[in-house]
């Protein structure tokens, strides 16, 4: 094991490497939770990385609500339900059946979850790397939400990322500010089971393909 | 050290959290370069990795684009001059002197070089998890771009995302479908230092800020 969490620059070995890959390999959107506790430090431990994400000129523009109170979990719930039921009906046949059956979200047994949103009047960073790309913000909240997720899945903790809502509703239901856009809302706790293959998959809604068609070599001319 | 990259689920230890930590610390935008070329093989490993990202609906929508072409790349530095030189007419006094001497990019050195871009239309994933939220395509590309830059990092490469460009410039330099959207180009070479902190830290142009503002336990209402 080589690298240091001193000031020197760390090097990083193979083993380091080997078990970053399992990381990145293991990493699941988790549905299914066990509702143990989680211990507050290591929630904020993974917080703490999640604050190092990369963010466009340094604006840190993440604004993360920890959602404790059952009735807002239970509009978060709600609104999941109301988005679900309207995306189901774009389906027909085996695929409306097999989508009915997916479990996509996992609000009522996570015990920790997060409404994340960017906050796209962000003083901070004076605006660098973000007038022709304003949309920089949210990928920078995205980066942020990312690095939690590998950070609590080295922990042993899943992370279910919600997309199945309203983002008015959403940011109805918290009262955040008119500037704050949802990026998603997150369930986190120990997953009821660990598998390296996607769920979608293991359910055969959708399996990975082959990345030729991702990776090209040349511009198209 | 603990964890397998068997078919077992692992178990990530102590010794591993220390190091992946090291790793977020150390990640940072790189713009200074050794021109010293990148072995093949360590570049797909990363993409390898970076393939791996979480996707909504298990959609893979990110299209990368390996960029080795000098006209290519030259035009792309004309883009970001254009777009860079826009930029910086919104600052005035020493604001703008300071602008003016960052370094924003690392194009002339980088040796490997991605332009990064979002099928919006991909058909993979059948649509789940996207109604309501279609920018989860995006976002699922911007996971893809984050996985590499770690998997880089780790290997001893730095990363550098350039976002100061019109992205219609570079949609139309690389002559992609019209469904495809810019998210990053990215520069990836030896960086020429590591540091912990940020350059824009170091060049007093943002500091990083106190976190209360970001991480909240309760919603506004």
């Amino acid at each position: 094991m080589t690298g240091q969490s001193s000031g020197e620059s760390p090097i990083f070995g193979d083993d380091f490497r080997t078990i970053f890959s399992d990381l990145i390999a293991w990493r699941r959107d988790v549905r299914h939770f066990r509702t143990d506790p989680i211990p507050p430090e290591v929630i904020a431990d993974c917080l703490a990385l999640a604050d190092l994400a990369p963010s466009v000129g340094n604006s840190q523009p993440w604004r993360w609500i920890n959602v404790s109170q059952p009735d807002l979990r239970a509009k978060v719930k709600a609104a999941f339900t109301e988005a679900n039921n309207a995306a189901a009906k774009i389906y027909d046949g085996d695929q409306a059946a097999l989508y009915a059956r997916l479990k996509l979200e996992g609000i009522d047994a996570a015990p920790v979850q997060f409404a994340v949103f960017c906050e796209e009047s962000c003083p901070q960073g004076n605006g660098l790397g973000r007038q022709t790309m304003p949309e920089m913000l949210r990928y920078s909240t995205v980066c942020s939400i990312h690095t939690f997720w590998l950070a609590a899945r080295a922990r042993g903790i899943g992370m279910g990322w919600i997309s199945i809502v309203d983002p008015a509703a959403i940011t109805e239901t918290f009262g955040v500010p008119s500037s704050w856009t949802l990026i998603g809302y997150l369930c986190v706790g120990y997953p009821a089971e660990d598998h390296i293959v996607p769920e979608l998959e293991r359910r055969h809604w959708q399996h990975r393909t082959p990345n030729e068609e991702r990776f090209r070599k040349q511009a198209f001319k």
